[in-house]
């Protein structure tokens, strides 16, 4: 995948045989984001869909509230910054914010965002429900889709999608990057993101739960863990939190209502 | 294990079955760490092992310099806070610094620490070398340990080690979390991480190696992968970086001359 990865040398060990070989991994840059010129913030990220990362990121900060916020948007991987033109009145927290380092693998902590709680009505009342079938089908579709990690295995990915299949998919070596890209791109495209179905390959962590709420998702999917505080968060942000979907096989740890199964709700 | 994880209430779901039980998951607090009563950085983590986590961290970004810039620390996993007094000297970048946020999953890019490449001679010169039969070995040792994975699928693990087997070892929701606590018990002791072998379940991203750089760990063993930053920084550092070490299978990544294997070194 076109700039995502890159070749190198390595020695592989198999019991007593060593050998020369090649193998690819993922690629890692810091990227800054300028939002009006105004240096917002360091992603350490995979040097792909710049446009959505910045996009993603800036909505899930709170900073814009819709795609139309982004008049323009221009990312170059060499130079590692994308450029947000977005309406005067929107600017980085706090003025001129010193330039933050966020790392990879997650990044995304700043969460300028302590006011999530006014979403949390909206999303109580969002009736959206779903089936384990559906979840089960959109899992697979969604580990075909992750080409990189297949090549690599050192990517996250995230998806969005409906019950009919996968409408934006992403992959980033933070796996909160993913996620924000896939709701960069549905942003930018000036499509919904709300009542959609949010999938990722990582855990889910309070800050994940923040961003689902700002995207309006009300259902999580992982192939992984959710920690206390996300379930916490996501009974509170009336979101379904499912965790290990493998196959035909999950755990729902919230709002079961909207999963149609063997039990159906609860 | 007291307090890292909890029950909560899920439907567990196996094809049409489903099934009303409890499961464990993983604690996540937002814990601030306190430098001489200056807030310093707010990290989403695993409340367990405060101590040894604040002064992991603080090493690692640079903050203090050995175990003894330590004279006291406490951790209230209750009150979210880890207290550090240190020599008067020792106060967080640009004096009173605003309240960070990192995240959890990895959290920890602050890397105040731009300035590791003082290290990388010291790293080049350090002799150490060990076999892959040893990280076999070591491997195993490390898989074992992980107790709150194999409950809760979702915490990373790091240890360090010599030839001989592990020395210290940490688990957290944090794949950076983990590896400052185990730096931290060692830096607490007022034993050496010098020399050790730094091994981490997570993915090695360029953070990792400026903390293996600052711990002066020769060797990163991980059962995961490394990104193109990781390999280009560790080639600088003269840090060997082996990736998906199982069982008697691993890739050697950079500076192979430390892994006595079938192919001797390169």
């Amino acid at each position: 995948m076109k700039r995502a990865t890159r070749s190198v040398d390595i020695v592989r060990i198999k019991g007593v045989a060593a050998t020369k070989e090649k193998d690819t991994v993922v690629r890692e840059s810091s990227v800054t984001i300028f939002l009006n010129d105004e240096p917002t913030v360091t992603l350490q990220c995979t040097p792909k869909d710049l446009e959505s990362l910045a996009a993603g990121f800036l909505f899930s900060e709170g900073l814009i509230k819709h795609g139309k916020d982004v008049r323009r948007v221009y990312g170059d991987a060499r130079d590692c910054a994308v450029w947000v033109d977005a309406p005067d009145g929107i600017v980085p927290p706090n003025g001129n914010l010193t330039r933050r380092t966020v790392t990879s693998g997650c990044g995304k902590g700043l969460t300028f965002a302590g006011s999530v709680k006014h979403i949390m009505g909206a999303q109580r009342r969002a009736g959206k429900s779903t089936s384990s079938d559906i979840i089960a089908s959109l899992m697979k579709e969604f580990q075909k889709k992750s080409q990189t990690y297949r090549t690599t295995g050192g990517v996250h990915s995230a998806a969005l999608a409906d019950d009919h299949g996968i409408l934006a998919f992403s992959e980033d070596i933070g796996r909160h990057n993913a996620i924000d890209k896939v709701v960069g791109e549905r942003i930018l495209k000036g499509k919904e993101t709300r009542g959609l179905i949010l999938m990722t390959s990582g855990r889910v962590s309070s800050d994940i739960l923040v961003k689902a709420a700002r995207a309006r998702t009300p259902i999580i999917v992982s192939r992984s863990a959710p920690t206390d505080l996300a379930v916490k968060l996501a009974r509170e942000l009336g979101i379904t939190v499912v965790g290990f979907a493998r196959g035909s096989r999950m755990n729902v740890y919230t709002h079961g209502w909207r999963i149609e199964s063997g039990l159906g709700g609860r």
